[in-house]
């Protein structure tokens, strides 16, 4: 085994450099990193770093990799060689008082690639209480955008009030949006996606969509309410005007669930939500005892998500290609020579 | 048809005086009024009223009265003589097809004193599908204001999420914030009164807030967020700028339930809904089978309106002082005179 | 049109005989019935009926047809010439208290082939209030055990607590059970199908179920548990025996779903349900509105009844055919003639 | 501080005596015991001891203490001095896969006075993550029976579904009957005690109940039917027969909550469950946090255990008096001496 290892750090003039790194602490495990999927929110994590930082921040939190070091007093679970991945949530600290009841809400926890160093690396030092365990039935490129992107969209469907056979509309279909469709159609909602242009039509269609609205080409709300109205419009998109546009579409006692931040605020009139007892509620990321749900059923009904690999060299290459739109869906960092390393 | 018949009834001198009363139609009733609150609403109701309407429309959704006449094809369980009051809601159609399961979203339903006549009047034909049996434990000027205000703060606490022993936060203590605080406290909630002067500091503490947080003294948010924050802020005001500067008091999950409709939308960070799941509701008034689940409760936990009682004839005072925010809490309108000639 | 029409009805000997029958009353429909289900329900019926009753009682409550005669006062939204069906509950009053917002509930509502008379006939008057509309996508033979085997399993299926991925354990693979198979399959859930025998082994698994389980072979509550048990099971069988041995493999938090009534109570231990929070709850058939959403997502997600059609002369030999357990999971009642005079 | 300490542990025959005993590991702390409730669980933990257990078991699982040591890794929110408590549940393992999320179900957790020691004792090791923090406002004997019949009955009342205004009838008005009608009071349900004998009547009104209804005089089940019905009922008593004849009480769509664990099973009839959609289901203890939500209710509430006070060395004669229903409500243990030691 290496002692140190090389990383992708953000540099001082922001952009990315390749570097060496050295091992676990308490609680914790080193892991070599097999994958880690580009996610939306690393373009602002890469933009927000704190320059001054030494050694820099390490974007990346769909992180699939192999257990390499165990640290002191790690819980038995979790063994040397097993494969595990990281989520946005760092591991809870098991102290504070909100990890007496509600981890996501833990006082002390770290934000992986934001105030800890994430996936875009050969290693990577976690937290024992953030790791996940991976299913067999998963390649790792398979299986980290679904840390992130896959857990997303699958609890805040649980949570968006829909019912099978109810219509749930899907706004924005990129990394966030196709892990939606998938998951949606597997409950059994009547599933629409909302986007803008017919590139992804098909697309979305393969991927469980009903229907496929561009907004483009459609009224989207109106296109929504010939259909009857959307019990829940889940959106992945932070943009206020796309949403607002898309509001009207709501049917009474409706959810609109909002996944995607964005800088400006959501102007949501008063008549709006009383008149039809509408809500409009946030949903983020869960646990990795949900993120192991989230897994489980990925497996059981088939959905995966759509990904292009790049090495982790490329990395700053693969995030331009995601800043410019020009990557689809998503695309999945590997560190095959790491992999090859650690067998 | 005639819509009216001749009857003799006794004027306020003792004699005899021929007047025209309404007939009711079919499945309706005719009610000789007892009490009507003057409801918030009202005062927009009267200023967007159409000036065309022939006759002119009659305010008024918080009626109290006795049936006095049953059309055709009324249910059995409407006697003459019966006491019944009359909400928002103005009776569902029992035709259309949101009729088959959730009568609040009936689509040929009536709002009372907006797209029908309303109580400010002596008599008042309604729908008997919007009928409520009122308990003998209740005058009617007291079960008045509980048809309306009553309603609309009981079922948005319920909906709330919050749980007993939570804390629940009310803005605005004026008509319907005073029964939010008295039916928060008889839930089990730890209940903070949200107010601007402290005019009203006492009234909120007797009502059954476990404290008072005036705005002008005191940065509301930071008062409740020492105490833990509050699990649920229901605002019974529509202003964002009110609304806006209490929403960071809202816990982890938590929920903002709007009662009150402005005329300017609400302008809500996507951050601030996904960061800790929080959400931004509506809730409205009930249908009639749930105000009577709130009158009842109102005997049960000795909820009542605080009231000031002004006779009919002064409606057009009454609302100048609901306007001028002179009246506290409620005013509700008495036909003393209606209610003699009826016994 | 006729004015008389044949009906099988139940002769004083008990056995079912075919006679003429007479018109619809106010806020009624009669209905040409072209297909009618044979449920578990109809054996007790007809042992239970009243042999003195004059005339006799119809069987059949999974029912489908085309209104062929509208009675005064029924709603608009219903046509001559539409084709509708009736499930189990034959139409609320309107009248009753609990007509205020909960049909299900209502004292007044007639059960279909129990105390009113039901669709193995060519012809049915029905309630308005108990009409549900067919889709155009299911034929009347598909659509009729819908009304009772499919709305009772798709509801019971969503009311118990079960989220997308857990697993769901249905016991008794017949007429509700193989239902039950294809919605929670289409729900997305991990599906376990419990049965005796290896007969409908391969039905069960192209139904739906992840895995079969048979009782004769193997210990259910054993192979449940090796899977990480269940978190509800669905018990369409009202055998205490056959439930006893299955309910170990309940999780902590789970619910045991009753739909199948039988004689013996079922022995609970107070121990099996305070010790891990598990809970035994009832369900039942649901309103016409239900019905249509149940319909709805037959369509949406492609779920059919597996049938076995017979002429409406024959529904002795069917009756005696799902007695015996012949049938495999549905035998529908055909009323060919008559559906070509609709025509 | 003493470094061995006294504690009243069950002897080979059975019966309680007075012994030494010594001091705290890993993620344990030492608490001087101040009051110890006497549980109905008790008498079976007493009875089903292993009696060839070295040293023998301690009972008792209603503690309040100070914390007199802390041993190694114990989180910082512990002080010594702290006054804490630990109810049934010994403390989560932070370490089983359970522990990633319901720590109530965790594998590795002692049961206090059952597979670890409780609080008959003047001292007590107690796992850091079973700690409850105790409210200034609570004394320890206050505090104590709140830790398991308070939380026990607090949380169920809020699993039963019932909402305020709706009835909720209280089977067994004793150690936690008693706190349930205060519970169910403060949280407004209309509040029914049924009990046997009218000694507890006056109590049971006093506590908060609308009605008693003395079983011995009355058909419980009758009297709460011409009330309309219990929405909840929950039974504190595990003895099938007094069960079943409150059971028909029950609405449709009602909850019967298990408290009581009795020996006999309790016989359940389908045709109960399925035609009104009602259900059973158990309820039992909750984690530290939970623990803490209820004290704080009970501080917020004005809720207390009506309690006596006996000496921990009369631990015998105390327990003689709960198995032989001369105690009303609770004993609590109180260990004056330690007490003193302490400070
Ligand atoms: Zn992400
Ligand atoms: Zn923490
Ligand atoms: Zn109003
Ligand atoms: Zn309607
Ligand atoms: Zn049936
Ligand atoms: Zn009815
Ligand atoms: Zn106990
Ligand atoms: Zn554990």
């Amino acid at each position: 085994m290496k002692t140190t290892y090389r990383a992708m750090q953000i540099s001082t003039s922001g952009g990315l450099e390749l570097v060496d790194r050295p091992t676990p602490g308490d609680e914790e495990v080193l892991i070599a990193v097999e994958a880690c999927g580009i996610c939306g929110a690393d373009l602002s994590d890469i933009d927000k770093a704190d320059r001054r930082l030494q050694p820099p921040r390490v974007p990346g939190h769909e992180v699939v990799g192999r257990i390499i070091a165990l640290g002191s007093n790690t819980p038995s679970a979790w063994k040397l060689g097993q494969r595990v991945g990281v989520g946005r949530l760092g591991g809870h600290c098991n102290e504070c008082n909100e990890c007496r009841g509600r981890f996501n809400l833990c006082r002390n926890q770290p934000v992986l690639g934001s105030s800890c160093d994430g996936g875009y690396a050969e290693m990577m030092i976690a937290r024992a209480t953030g790791l996940v365990s991976i299913p067999d039935k998963l390649s790792s490129e398979e299986a980290a955008p679904i840390l992130c992107a896959g857990i997303a969209t699958f609890n805040a469907l649980k949570k968006s009030g829909a019912e099978a056979g109810d219509t749930v509309a899907i706004l924005g279909i990129g990394g966030l949006g196709h892990m939606a469709l998938q998951y949606a159609r597997k409950m059994g909602f009547r599933v629409v996606a909302v986007g803008r242009g017919d590139n992804i039509a098909e697309d979305a269609v393969k991927l469980g969509a009903h229907r496929y609205i561009d907004t483009n080409k459609e009224n989207a709300a109106e296109a929504l309410n010939k259909m009857g109205g959307a019990k829940a419009i889940l959106t992945t998109i932070g943009n206020p005007d796309a949403v607002l546009v898309l509001m009207p579409a709501l049917t009474p006692e409706g959810r609109l669930v909002v996944l995607g931040v964005g800088k400006d605020p959501l102007p949501v009139s008063t008549g709006y939500l009383v008149g039809a007892e509408r809500g409009v509620i946030g949903s983020i990321t869960g646990s990795p005892f949900e993120n192991e749900k989230t897994l489980d059923f990925s497996v059981l009904a088939g959905v995966r998500p759509m990904i292009e690999t790049m090495p982790l060299e490329q990395a700053a290459e693969a995030v331009r290609r995601m800043r410019s739109g020009e990557a689809k869906f998503r695309i999945v960092l590997t560190m095959g020579d790491q992999t090859n390393a650690d067998q």
